[in-house]
C-alpha cells in the first residue's frame, strides 16, 4: 500500500509486566474495538486495583468525547470507586494536551493513580509528553505491553497521522452485484432507510464529505447530515467536490452555510493534502466510481463501509472502475473491521459491511509471482 | 417473476385448533428452517402430549434423510417415549409413498400416534393420499393450520413442483465489487478453502450441476465433488454443460463416470426441461455471468448462494451480464434465507450470503409506475 510507514513499537524502556496487567491490556484491546473509527485512534483503558481486580473499563467513543483514561476515571468516580494507588492500563500513551476534552494526564493524576502502563507512545507532536508529564508528577510509567496489538489496532490511523493527511473512510451503497446506479442512472435508493440513517450518522461525527463534480452533475446531491425526519444534524461536514469541471451555480451542495468547497484537482493525495491544510481529519468518500476507485488505487482507503442490497440490476454502474489490476494476485485484500459495532451487521435489509485494508506483510524478499497458471481443470 | 404459481392453502376443511397445537405448529415451522433448501421440501414435525406438552421436534435434513415426521418418532424411540394417543404437528401432509425413506404414514400408524395436525397438502402425485391413508387407519386428521406460513416457507420449491422443473440453485463466487474474474481470466480462487469445501458439500448433495460452454472452454473444470484432500464424494451430480458450441474432447468436464451430459440449448427453461426428463430434482447454476444472467434474468432461480470474499479487483469478469433491467425500479428484489444454517455466514475470510426471491406481492391492481423522477438534490 502506497504512503505505508514502518510501525514501531514504543520506544520505552520495556520493563516486565504482571499477569493482572497483562489481563487487563487485553481488556483495554477489546474495550478499544467497541469504538467508531476516524480522525481519534481506538483507545481503551482499564484500572487495575492493587489486588490486581480490573475494578472498570474505559473506550474513546470519538472525536469530542472523553479519552479513554477519561472515560473510566469518570466511570468510577458516578459510583463512588477510589482509584487512589491503582494502576492505568491503556492502549496509547495519555495525552497531555487540553483538546476538547482536557489533558488525560491530569485526569490520572487528580484521580491518586499511581501507575500507568501504556502499549504505544502518541506520534503526535501536540501530545507528546504525557508520559513525562506523569513520571514528572511522581506516576511510574512503564510502556510496551501489547505494543504489536495496539499499533495493529489503530494502523491506518497511525499512517494517516505519519503521512499528514485526513482519515479515510470510503461509502458505497451497491446492490449484491456491486451496481451503484442502474442503466437509466436511477439510483436513489439502492439502500434500505436504516443504512441511509446510519450514513446520515456518520456524516455528522466527520469533518468532510467528498464527492466528484460527476457525482453533482449527475445526482445534485444535497450531502449535508440529516435525521429521518430531514432535519439538519447539529454538526455539517465541510462538503467537498474534487475534479476540474466548474460546479453549476444551482447546485444543492453549495447551501448556504459557506461549507460547500471545491478541491480542483482529481489526484486523490491532493485531495487530500487540501483538506489537511483546512484542518480536516476524517473525511467520508462518497462517489462516484471514478472517484472511489482513484481513492482505492492509490492506497488511501482506511475504512470500508458497504451497504448491500439485497438486490440485483445486472447492469448499470459499476461500484469501481478500475483499479489497475488485472490478475487476481494482484486483487486488493481487505480484513473484516469488527470495531464500532462489529464487521457485519443488517440495517432494515441490507447488510453493513465493515473492512480495514489487511495487514500489511513486510517482507525482505517478496515472492516472485509467475504469470497467471493455465487452467488446470481445478475446479 | 415469471411461472410464479398461486399458491392455495390446504383445501382440506378448516376445524378449531388448540392453543397447544398452534404453538407446536411454530416450534415445526421454526424446525423445518434448520434443513436445507433443494429438492426436498423444509418441513418440521412436533409431537404434543395429551397434556399439551411438546415432546419431541423433528424436521428434515434434505433429501435421502428420514423426513421430520419420522425423524421425530426415531428421537422418541431413542429415548424410549412413547408417542401412543399424541398428536403429530407438521408443516406438510405426510408423505404416503414409498421413496428411500418408507412411507410417513406407516410409520405415524405405527407409533400410535392419534391425531395428525398438517399445515398444507403435498402437492405431488405420488404422495397424494397421506391424510386419506391416516384416516383410514382411524387416525383424527386436520390441515390448514399455519397453512400461509407453511407455504411461504416452500414457495420456491411448491413452483418448481407445479412447473415441472428442477429446483435451481444459483452459486455466485464473487469478491466485494462482484467480480468473477480478473482481467486476464484469473478467478481461482476468489473465494477461501472454506467456501470451496462449501461448494462441494453441495455439489454432494444435489443432482445435478450446471454451466455453459463458455465457462468449459475458459476454465476447463472438473465439477466433481471433491473433499478437501481431494478424494471424490460418494454421491457425484451430474454435470451438465449448456450451450451450442462442441466441447472439446480433451475437456476435464468429461471423466471417465459417464455423468457428463452436454444440452444443447441458450435457453434456461429448455435446459431446466431436459434436465427434468432425466429425473434431475435439484440442480447448481455454476456459471458462468451470461449463464447465471440468463437463469436469473428468466425468474428460474429458487435460492441464490454468494461466496463474498473481501477483496477488491476493480474491473474483470461482472458476476452479472445483464438482466433486462434499466432502471432502479424494476431491480430484482431477494430477501435472506434463514434456512440451513443462516442468511450470513463466514466461511474463511468469506461470507456466504443465502437469499431467495422476495415474496410475490399479488395485487389485483399493480401501482403504476412513473418514468425516473429527476434528481431532486436529495442525499
Amino acid at each position: 500500500m502506497t504512503g505505508a510507514v514502518k510501525l514501531q513499537p514504543a520506544a520505552g524502556v520495556v520493563t516486565a509486566f504482571s499477569a493482572a496487567e497483562t489481563a487487563a491490556m487485553e481488556q483495554a484491546l477489546q474495550a478499544a474495538l467497541k469504538g467508531p473509527r476516524g480522525a481519534n485512534p481506538l483507545v481503551g483503558a482499564v484500572v487495575v486495583g492493587a489486588d490486581g481486580k480490573q475494578l472498570v473499563a474505559g473506550y474513546h467513543r470519538g472525536a469530542g468525547t472523553a479519552h479513554a483514561e477519561a472515560d473510566a476515571i469518570a466511570q468510577a468516580a458516578a459510583v463512588g470507586l477510589d482509584l487512589s494507588g491503582c494502576t492505568m492500563v491503556v492502549t496509547l500513551e495519555p495525552c497531555n494536551h487540553v483538546g476538547r476534552t482536557g489533558p488525560c494526564t491530569e485526569a490520572i493524576i487528580a484521580a491518586g493513580i499511581t501507575d500507568v502502563v501504556y502499549a504505544v507512545d502518541d506520534p503526535h507532536d501536540p501530545a507528546a509528553g504525557g508520559a513525562a508529564t506523569l513520571r514528572a508528577a511522581g506516576v511510574r510509567v512503564r510502556s510496551g505491553l501489547g505494543a504489536d496489538e495496539a499499533l495493529d489496532l489503530n494502523r491506518q490511523w497511525f499512517e494517516a497521522v505519519a503521512a499528514k493527511r485526513p482519515f479515510v473512510t470510503l461509502h458505497i451503497a451497491q446492490t449484491l452485484d456491486a451496481r451503484i446506479a442502474a442503466e437509466d442512472g436511477t439510483s436513489q435508493w439502492i439502500s434500505s432507510p436504516e443504512s441511509l440513517a446510519d450514513n446520515h450518522g456518520i456524516r455528522s461525527r466527520i469533518d468532510a464529505i467528498l464527492v466528484g463534480t460527476q457525482t453533482v452533475m449527475v445526482d445534485n446531491p444535497r450531502l449535508t447530515a440529516r435525521d429521518a425526519a430531514g432535519n439538519p444534524a447539529p454538526k455539517q461536514p465541510v462538503r467537498a467536490v474534487m475534479g476540474l469541471r466548474d460546479i453549476p451555480e444551482g447546485a444543492a451542495i453549495h447551501g448556504d452555510d459557506g461549507l460547500a468547497v471545491h478541491l480542483p484537482t482529481r489526484d486523490p493525495r491532493e485531495a487530500l493534502s487540501m483538506l489537511y491544510s483546512s484542518g480536516i481529519r476524517h473525511v467520508m468518500v462518497e462517489g462516484g466510481s471514478s472517484i472511489l476507485s482513484s481513492f482505492l488505487a492509490a492506497g488511501l482507503v482506511d475504512e470500508l463501509i458497504v451497504y448491500l442490497a439485497p438486490t440485483l440490476l445486472g447492469s448499470g454502474t459499476p461500484a469501481l472502475n478500475g483499479l489497475g489490476i488485472t490478475s487476481l494476485p494482484d486483487a486488493q485484500q481487505w480484513e473484516w473491521d469488527a470495531s464500532d459495532g462489529g464487521a457485519v451487521r443488517t440495517l432494515g435489509r441490507d447488510l453493513r459491511l465493515h473492512l480495514r485494508p489487511q495487514r500489511h506483510v513486510a517482507l525482505d524478499h517478496p515472492p516472485t509471482r509467475t504469470a497467471a497458471e493455465p487452467a488446470q481443470g481445478g475446479y
